[in-house]
């Protein structure tokens, strides 16, 4: 049984992000989501809240699971038996940043990188976009899934209250 | 009357973004500048320091106004009639940001984006190239408005002098 | 009264030069469309053939014309008292084109060039692109305006039975 | 039975184009080499040839087929069941154009595509940098299969003593 | 003593091409320009007319000569002791071309490729970019070497008259 | 005596740092490798351990001297009366960055830039990379210097058990 992985941030989760799971349906029997644990930018989300709106998210689709990714993404693929990483590039940028983490990947375990492109109406989109729409009051819920407006809002309020930040 | 809308945090305004305003007057009957308030860094010099310091370098030009941006610049456009915004694109780089960006003010407000290439010679220039000049020593005065310099300096002293910074 | 050139080889016009056309007409009083007489490379169909298309095709759209432009393009914006042309960009490749292009035609007689982002539906379409789809029996007619399908299907026919051609 | 096809000129095959069809035969149970018939140039090898060349060169790698395609490539994938094209990138601007090929058969035939980074080594290779090399008398044993070198080097010889070529 | 190597087609030479090759003189003890007979186009100028234009260009420039490349140009530069070669990059795709290109040399003949990136008011210069321009009428003498808007004219006349092209 | 300078953060060096600095030596009698002491960031290794690191890898290199930049590049540069920076170039991403860098450096100091293009089995390594692998316990040792690893190792030990970041 073939297993794909599909790995990000997902800080948060975007229907851009979606529809690349969706696709990786296609190429594979089953389809893992890994949520990376980020250890140079603190994330908006916890990785708990986001593998929940995650999980929320593909809840309808079979042969999707969500987990999160501790320690290097390699050895989290070879513990499910899978050598392929899927990862949408919506633009040239991408591929330039993605083709890196690409060989890195296949240097620290021969596991493997497919790129799918972005449909054209979902390329604009990011994690960093979205929030970035959010904090300036846009109404989000026409780009990620179900839940993910109210996490964000509650997010940033929570970083807008909080006492201690020194750089924001 | 036709107004359009030059974006940007201006931190701070150089030659180069002053080149795009003058030029965008040739488009529009009015044209606004649109000081970012921005939300995931904190700026060099403050909102009002900046908008201060672009007013100065406008003072001379006819149907320009500077003014800050608060909320969604599409909100922003649309308070004053505008539905086009103009951005200096320097390079391939800068067409990929700037290309996500349009489509966002598209999406979220029917707001049009267009690309001024940047003159050559002062397609180098950026707001953060110019502080790190500054915070290296380098004089700036033939790369910003007259007052820039000062006002970066002192800044930049500032900085430096601030006792509760953990990551400056 | 100001006016805009939207420039191109429109060989054949695509939907994507008809968005950016009904664009332009956003930011000019007139719009004319100029038809260059390309000196490099045989094109598919006659310069006649293409404004006679094009013309079909802006029809409905007030303040719109069509001309071949003989010459330079400078001397031809010039001709109707325009100093600015609008270019639509899909990607940053094709930003590395019209850059140089616009510098071009800033040195030869100071016409500026404005760059307008494709919508993402219509970044994949090209000239190009078309003749290809057809040549190899796709239907195009979800691409182009009305009439080009046939004009296309024609030249190729021709170009199929021409006795003489070596390097077709 | 998962089918995926590899499409491309392959005038001639290289040793990159090799290695996408090696890393192909992970992602489907079998893998189908399509070699275009191009309507706008003139190939240095015939179609004939070249799946000849291409043949040799899989001989030993179970489920691989290769055949010539004419007609539309998803007609052709639709023929053989498949529904996934899979191209080698070798740098962002490889990623421009496929991005493009990507979309007209996802729009024509609902065929997705997904993308294999080049391996570093053999980035460099392409079917016309073989080809230039060879005609400038070059040795291009290391970078194409056996069987290769003699048959571009006859065709390079039958080119130069053509005696109706006008633009050869 | 060190020798460098200034390859390209040069048809015809540029004030870009003759900076760089100006530039590489601070590198290198001698300098030699290679002028490439290309196999792939018809070119517009003769070879022995492109040499003659250059060394017109350079008749005040010590320690550089210009030859033609005749076979690889690895060989070319190892005739003269010469291991390095000094390419002008205009942009992001020039880049993308040229390291291919230096890869392919550094593959064949140990020769390192080492880029000079041009200055702002060159960068849109370019061969192609100077021959459409005198096509189109334009003075193109701001923008190459004496001698060269003559032997443009010329050969452009001579290409419009010729009897027997039919792609021209 | 011909001196070129090698600029960079180097925190850490990688393997992919020493392959320019070996090369650089064919292009200059002298080469001296000068560590940024970096405004905007905080780096992971401070300058002297930086320097101390690089000292090591070079250390059977003749003619190779490492020493801090305090102040403007350019003039770190005239003071050993060098006029030449060496930068490598990994891809399209880094020359449009590098290239801003090489036109402040020229504009500020009349100091040129040359290109190196990565090697392609190292163009994916970077300093980041390196340290991001590292984080998540990848063992680094075939990617940087000896020292490196355990350098890199303590410091991101030190940095978790750093009580007063608020940022991590």
């Amino acid at each position: 049984m073939s297993v794909g992985i599909v790995p990000g941030s997902f800080d948060p989760i975007t229907l851009g992000h979606l529809d690349i799971v969706q696709r990786a349906r296609g190429l594979f029997d089953e389809v893992i989501v890994g949520v990376a644990t980020n250890h140079t930018k603190t994330p908006l989300l916890s990785v708990e809240e986001r593998v929940r709106l995650i999980a929320g998210a593909v809840a309808d689709l079979t042969n999707v699971r969500v987990m999160a990714v501790n320690g290097l993404l390699v050895d989290f693929a070879h513990s499910f038996g899978a050598t392929v990483l899927v990862k949408g590039v919506r633009s040239a940028r991408d591929l330039l940043t993605e083709d890196v983490q690409a060989q890195v990947n296949y240097e620290l375990g021969a596991v493997e990188t497919v790129f799918l492109p972005s449909r054209p109406g979902l390329a604009f989109l990011s994690s960093s976009i979205v929030v970035e729409m959010a904090a300036n009051g846009a109404n989000i819920a026409s780009f990620v899934p179900d839940g993910v407006p109210d996490a964000v809002s509650e997010a940033l309020a929570a970083r807008r209250d909080a006492p201690t930040r020194t750089t924001g």
